[in-house]
């Protein structure tokens, strides 16, 4: 890869204008490190293109002057995939100027959005036509479409409406050479050839850039129930899900699994956060249902669900939400633990999926193996029970120092990822690979499957310069 | 392509055994012509291997020989995919040998299927279990799983359950080179890397030959309600989907579109069925609900749902069945119109799809067309208004012959497909492109898309021995 030349800078400033041009490396600073502060890499320059036009030329000329780009959307993502390297080289493309809502259409049930939309705008703006865009994660308010899609974005309601993949039905993209493919079609059935969409989606920016995408709406919610249930085992948790999918179908919107210790840490660290059962249990769950009828008698569903399953000691205790503070409260106690953890200490954090059946037996095996091989580590466990995703994630024995503990990082992913691949699993369930773990993937997926997608990469980018070192 | 040898086909002999090899004419016969009799072709051979390793050798050993290979599983395609060339040279390789179930994992909600299992057989065994697995179409009692993944099959339960794409986690497939890739994984959420199975899926046999799935499986079902509506207008069958889709949201799992001339072949040519009104109306749907509840009040909803709409000029009409029978009525008069047209002469048939919104104005404008272009001619339109896709299937005018009337399919066809692509649709929505609409494809899609097309095509069966002359 080539040094940005002053020819080059001119040039892609005669494209983007000036206000779209950064160099100044104060104002550099924050496309070069992520909120965490876990990845800090240096840029040649930043561009910040305002049309798909102008990412195409931005493409073109990069590509003829040998240069590499890293698109960066929100640049709220926990891999570092937006993160230039340390070489100074490379050129980080922001989308965020790519704000266009391009079309609603309700009776076709899609809209149309840049790249550079807030995901939080996006659901906005289809409840504003009384319809629903169901993604939902924590860094909704800042981070963008081209994000979630480049990462195959999840979150808490995938086990109803599906990762981003599935809400997505066209795409437009600026390949690597700088041509534009347009495929922004609001087709719900089209068999006309490879589906190259799911290509891009998840690539990472390592194929192309997603300037745009058709994404899919749903019918809005009008009634919502939500429950605190406090169980005894992850065993538990599966049966109870199985058994609420059974009863409720697509109701059941939400179902996330905590361990004890996860929420102790909020309990202690959250202000407002307050334990709900006088009784310490090891395992709780945040189930949610909703519906489209106003009137959906979703609190006896949950009544008449949750009563047979304290009958066959599925759970041991619950408290029903009865009102929008309540509510509320219960999702803070959900999404508080990521900040909770912080204060313990650093978090190693590892989000895995296996099969929703082989959940409790994961959990249990490693479980074991961490507390053998790193005697008084505190586990804590919570995710996505109907996506078979855990954030497993460790924090360091109680009076010990951050060092030493961090010393371990590499042997305690080990253990987890072993076990994640002995269950069947996926050593990034949600998250995408990034920097972080595209050694692990190397070594962890089979090779076969790494020459098919180095086979595509290829294919698409023979210079190797969208995102190189990310992904693959 | 090379012919086939005396030599292969002893190496050939070796792997799948006498009974896997059929080399006289007459038992040939039934593979190589489709049910239609639209398409035959010849070949050298049909091999029906009973394993993966089976089917990787045969890949392996017509590869080095140079031999092209022709996948086929129920042969219930409509676009001739499964039909080998007329030279003779080509090896159909059969997957119906492939039938074993191989897992059924109830908590995680996946059935794990070799490619050569019967739909039905696979509806039944999620049955089994209290599940449901949802792709539904008319020739689910003859096509195989394998052909649903090669073709994305549709149907129609893909408004509430989408394509067999969104139905499948998990693929094993034996590459051009004969290699196994086993991605074979049952996981809501794995973002490792470019999506391996997207590719193969809707491909045709043109990349790879699927020999395995994970599929995902549903909540059975334990409530349904069937009606008959009639209506004023494609207009307003789209104000009634969107009304339903609001009220009752993924309760409305059937949507069928049915313009009068549709139904009237019915009427006409198949037996026992009768008009439900007294009056003839321009237009019907059928309108299913279902739920996993079993006392879900959706006759209710119904009638409060049509109620509305009838207030609002949307239905002239409706009838709601009241027992089992009375469904099966309603869907012999939906189910009935392929049959029914054979009977008036030839049926030139068009699978095309739009977004929702523009089905009124490209029935309109392409009605229009058409009657100007060739007076007299009927047009049998129907299908899933939730998908946009519509069989907009044309018979000759009253007394007219066939052949001259046959002299016009092209350009009967190309009016249709130009009003298609006017409105930003597909010229296959759920049929696939095969042999029917390989030509059609390169006349209609953007240059650049094809080219991306070939790319993958040429990075992934270099050699070009995979289902050549189809869909590229």
């Amino acid at each position: 890869m080539s040094h940005v030349s002053e020819a080059l800078i001119q040039a892609l400033e005669q494209v983007v204008g000036s206000p779209g041009l950064i160099q100044d490396p104060e104002r550099m600073q924050s496309y070069l490190s992520d909120w965490r502060n876990a990845y800090c890499g240096k840029a040649a320059l930043v561009v910040r293109p305002a049309s798909t036009a102008e990412v195409a030329e931005v493409v073109r000329l990069c590509r003829e002057a040998g240069v590499a780009l890293v698109p960066q959307g929100g640049n709220t993502g926990l891999c570092g995939g937006s993160i230039p390297d340390n070489s100074g080289t490379q050129v980080v493309l922001s989308l965020t100027r790519m704000t266009a809502i391009r079309a609603i259409d309700a009776a076709n049930e899609t809209i149309t959005v840049e790249a550079g939309v807030i995901l939080q705008r996006l659901q906005e703006a289809a409840t504003e036509v009384g319809r629903l865009f169901p993604l939902s994660l924590g860094a909704e308010g800042s981070c963008t479409v081209g994000g979630n899609l480049a990462t195959n974005a999840g979150g808490t309601a995938v086990l109803r409406y599906g990762n981003m993949r599935d809400l997505t039905l066209g795409l437009e993209v600026v390949l690597a050479d700088g041509r534009v493919w347009d495929g922004l079609r609001g087709l719900r059935k089209d068999n006309t050839g490879y589906d190259l969409k799911h290509l891009f989606i998840g690539s990472e920016g390592t194929l192309g850039i997603i300037t745009a995408a058709v994404l899919k709406l749903f019918p809005a919610v009008r009634s919502l129930t939500t429950a605190w249930v406090a169980l005894p085992s992850p065993q538990a948790a599966v049966d109870l899900i199985g058994r609420m999918r059974t009863l409720c179908g697509d109701r059941l919107t939400g179902f996330e699994l905590m361990s004890r210790q996860s929420v102790e840490f909020v309990l202690q660290h959250v202000a407002g956060c307050n334990d709900l059962f006088n009784e310490v249990h090891p395992w709780y769950v945040l189930i949610e249902l909703s519906d489209t009828l106003i009137d959906a008698n979703l609190g006896q569903m949950l009544e008449d669900g949750l009563g047979e399953a304290l009958e066959q000691g599925e759970t041991l205790d619950a408290v029903v939400a009865s009102n929008e503070a309540q509510v509320a409260a219960l999702w803070a106690l959900r999404e508080g633990i990521s900040e909770a953890q912080n204060h313990e200490g650093p978090s190693l954090k590892h989000d895995i999926s296996v099969p929703v059946s082989s959940i409790p037996a994961f959990i249990e095996a490693t479980d074991r193996k961490l507390k053998e091989a790193f005697p008084g580590v505190r586990i804590v466990a919570y995710g996505h029970v109907g996506d078979g995703n855990l954030h497993y994630n460790i924090s360091k024995p109680v009076g010990t120092e951050d060092v030493p503990f961090k010393a371990h990082a590499d042997a305690i992913m080990h253990v987890i990822y072993d076990a994640t691949v002995a269950f069947a699993g996926s050593i990034s369930a949600e998250h995408g690979l990034g920097q972080a773990k595209r050694d692990a993937a190397q070594h962890y997926k089979a090779p076969l499957e790494l020459e098919l997608m180095r086979t595509l990469k290829q294919a698409l980018d023979p210079d190797g310069l969208m995102n190189p070192g990310k992904l693959l």
